[in-house]
């Protein structure tokens, strides 16, 4: 028989380098267990693409030795992958928080992928699985039942924070579990991987709980409807919005798909509790004065097909902006999000509303971490080794060097890229090599089709068109039987542009008279010689470089 | 003979509702000045349009009218547009102050506009034009030489702030003039049209010097190069730079076409001062130690051809970055630039420099007032009637609010749109109609050309490619005597789905046959079949909407 390894290897497929497709596999000998298996939205320059899953070679590979799938928490960058992963692999068992794996349930039922093999588990659990011994630790963050997790091996204890703030006043009243984390320390931790989302940030990031005092102060004084915009999964700001509500007597109406979707999977488990009689649906607002109505609503990223930038735009069925209401953008722009929720707002102002939505004005807190919380974290588990995790590089950057400035020694920090191979024992802990990671494209129904040249192509037709040019040839000799006919889209405003086109038309004659006289008369090289030509020609003409594309038709 | 017009027309052109492309024009009776002409970066969704320009066919119907263009200073959103609209419109002249017109005279020239007709001002000079006087106030700015506005008519005085900040220790050592700005208000002012930037900002807007203290501290601790990435219009920042390098012995090396470019045309008119043998070559870096040098570089947005942005990839021909650099990003992000300097301040870590970027760090200060300032603006020029521009909207309606709250009653306040027509007399403000206002998109050489029916085309081929088809039919009985083939781009990665195109095709084939078995031989109703049809079949298999163009070719 084998002996027992002494030896911990972590294998990042995801959120390193990236915000978004969290995924991290830990192999101790022949066992793996991974954690979390998120998507990420889209880059910029992504274009037409869905979303992003990683690329899980590694454990098509490995399938047979994965113990388990664990999730630390309900977050599309946590979870938004399974339906795709379950699709390609066989896994016994996924383990979650009940919230979690309800949020789960829906979309894997969306889906069509069966559901039997999800174990709802609570923080304080502890589970045997092979060799590992799983532990589930409560944490704070801007979504309910997040949990942090600990694997205890025959080689050493990992442990891994999950998305975490320390919230001394948590709303739901579960302050992190400091004791287990100092016993975890205390008992020794060979390694911690940790949330680097805020690490630049200084200081420490403000308790849940204010966002609850600002609205109390908004809701004083507003005197008409009152709506508020938030993250469909932050349950905890819905409560806050829920009693404040109650408190000023003000019936509650939720807006949005996804925000219909979680408030009731959140009531049936008992994460929201919303009193008798407060909850109305959307058609019965009308029934109510003004000032006894709050609106619960998605678009706090003003994201264009959201309920809040569709009633903003003035094109939501069922709700009308009217002037005097207050609306509250309870979030903070996504980086990339930043023109689509400044466009909201001003939409908003236009129709008369009041608009609360800056950064100042308390409406919204982070749910991860600042630098004083991860110190105290740091200080806490005392890992021998620290990989810091669920960042950009410049996140990850700065998180090793709060935990250099601690005082761990530089040669057991690892700032990792997904695909790295980490190995860990109780003397030592080094990069051992990589692993296949990357992105997997989702475009529609695809899954991994759409790559570099479908990009490259959708780029070069989103900046400057197509141009195609068709021609009808005489399969015996060669001869052009018909055209070439032009036809173009997105290149220019074809009925201002007719000169345009009929001069390229005379230069692609001309083109194929040359290939005839040159005795040219191989498909490849006559369309080579149109595209070269009508490329430069008109480049000259216009400064622009449409996609050229010559058809030949053989008759 | 008329009366003396006892009214004044304010019609904004651009610049309202939009941070970008600035242009106003006063009227007073027959006689019209244009303040500024400047131009606006395209949209996320303006796709592959390089510019927009203000439609300035109000102009171009009252071209006879205009006196002069008169330019509050020299960025790109209140020059940009002039090479444009000088082609379009005769325009006696153009006044502006040195730094201004050396800057707008090299950008004329590229584009072959004739240069005559600019007229150098000087702050306190006082023009007098047809009914018009003209007066320029010197104002601190992110650009050095630009002033504020007043023209006096006969129906009274308009003051325009142009684009301002009220620095108390400005780098060029010259201070607003607070006293002509006092002295106007206690004259009367008409009308005045303020800056509305940073409105939403409480206080005050930072100095710029502070930023020079930043610097000191940066070169003190840092031990190797160098490099500043700012804005190459912003001469004060380069010149605390320079001052800063040689307080601490380093040279000076500029790189990046647009920096070259703007520190060449400062010089050569005295706003920076360099001494001698402190600019290097950037081919001469190399013969110094590290600790000697100072790059100064366009790409503080993460511009991707920029020069700090191609260092940051290994991809400058002339400088990389080397562990040890220190990269001082002395900008803040343009809203929608956030991802882009992200990018780059990864990719540059990842090289081993340390970066200072973050917004706390005191390594840029905005070019704009503050609320502070703004009131302090309102209280020395003491408008009857108050215009708030260049903002987004709720910039304006900020704006507008600190101006009631200062006690302009609403009524006076007017938040107005490109292309309102504004009448104001000293009994009386008011909006008197429209006129044409809006973008104009630049693609190339096409200006105006690009429109809707071409963005909309670039957005379906980005999101989903084209699929084309192309059928030779007998123009004699109308069958098909060549194809239906099938060519697409964007769509699908073509050797992974071929059975996908194979299917396609044959629904394709399908479809002509019903064609043909229902006398429909018009070539538009076979056309309009295959789309429908393939739009559909194709949405099922895929879940994609790629761009359909059936062409049909007569033999």
């Amino acid at each position: 028989m084998a002996k027992i390894p002494q030896k911990i290897q972590i294998i990042p497929l995801g959120g390193l380098g990236e915000i978004g497709k969290n995924m991290t596999v830990v192999r101790y000998g022949d066992e793996i267990i991974v954690i979390d298996c998120g998507l990420m939205f889209p880059e910029d320059d992504m274009l037409g693409i869905d979303l992003v899953i990683p690329d899980i070679t590694y454990l098509v590979e490995n399938q047979d030795l994965i113990k388990a799938i664990v999730l630390t928490h309900g977050h599309e960058d946590h979870i938004g992958a399974l339906p795709f992963v379950l699709r390609q692999i066989n896994v016994p068992v996924v383990y979650g928080t009940r919230l979690t794996l309800g949020i789960l349930e829906s979309r894997l039922k969306e889906a069509n992928v069966p559901t039997t093999n999800l174990k709802p588990v609570k923080p304080g659990d502890s589970i045997k699985t092979g060799f590992f011994q799983l532990g589930f630790i409560h944490v704070s963050h801007s979504i309910a039942d997040a949990v942090g997790l600990y694997l205890t091996t025959p080689a050493g204890t990992i442990v891994h924070t999950g998305d975490f703030k320390l919230d001394h006043t948590p709303v739901d009243h579960k302050v992190t579990d400091f004791y287990k984390l100092a016993e975890l320390g205390d008992q020794g931790v060979l390694v911690m991987l940790a949330d680097s989302t805020n690490s630049e940030r200084p200081g420490y990031t403000l308790s849940e709980r204010s966002v609850g005092l600002t609205f109390d102060e908004t809701f004083r004084n507003a005197r008409e409807r009152i709506i508020i915009a938030t993250f469909s999964s932050n349950i905890h700001r819905i409560q806050q919005a829920v009693d404040t509500a109650c408190r000023y007597k003000r019936k509650v109406a939720v807006l949005g798909r996804s925000m219909v979707n979680v408030v009731n999977i959140a009531i049936e488990l008992g994460y929201l509790t919303v009193p008798e009689g407060v909850l109305i649906d959307i058609d019965e607002i009308n029934n109510y004065p003004a000032a006894s109505i709050v609106i619960v609503t998605t678009g706090s990223q003003g994201e264009p097909m959201s309920a809040l930038t569709r009633m903003a735009m003035s094109d939501h069925r069922k709700v009308d902006i009217t002037p005097g209401d207050t609306v509250i953008i309870s979030a903070t722009p996504i980086p990339g999000n930043e023109k689509l929720v400044s466009r909201t707002v001003d939409f908003l102002l236009r129709q008369g509303a009041e608009v609360v939505y800056e950064k100042a004005s308390g409406v919204h807190v982070s749910g991860h971490a600042s630098q004083e919380e991860l110190k105290l974290m740091h200080n806490l588990i005392r890992p021998k080794f620290f990989i810091p995790v669920h960042g950009e590089y410049r996140h990850l950057k700065k998180h090793a060097r709060l935990a250099l400035d601690l005082g761990l020694p530089k040669e057991n920090i690892f700032i990792a890229e997904n695909g790295s191979i980490l190995e860990f024992s109780q003397e030592k802990g080094c990069f051992a090599g990589k692993t296949t990671a990357g992105n997997v494209l989702v475009d529609g129904l695809g899954v991994g089709d759409v790559g570099n040249i479908v990009l490259r192509d959708r780029r070069q037709l989103s900046k400057d068109g197509i141009l195609i040019v068709v021609v009808t040839m005489d399969k015996a000799n060669g001869g052009v039987i018909a055209g070439p006919d032009i036809v173009s889209r997105g290149f220019v405003y074809v009925r201002e542009s007719e000169q345009l086109i009929e001069d390229a038309r005379d230069k692609i004659s001309q083109a194929l008279e040359k290939c005839e006289l040159n005795h040219i008369t191989e498909w490849a090289a006559i369309k080579s010689n149109i595209r070269d030509m009508l490329s430069k020609y008109l480049y000259e003409r216009t400064r622009r470089r449409p996609m050229i594309l010559p058809i030949i038709m053989e008759v």
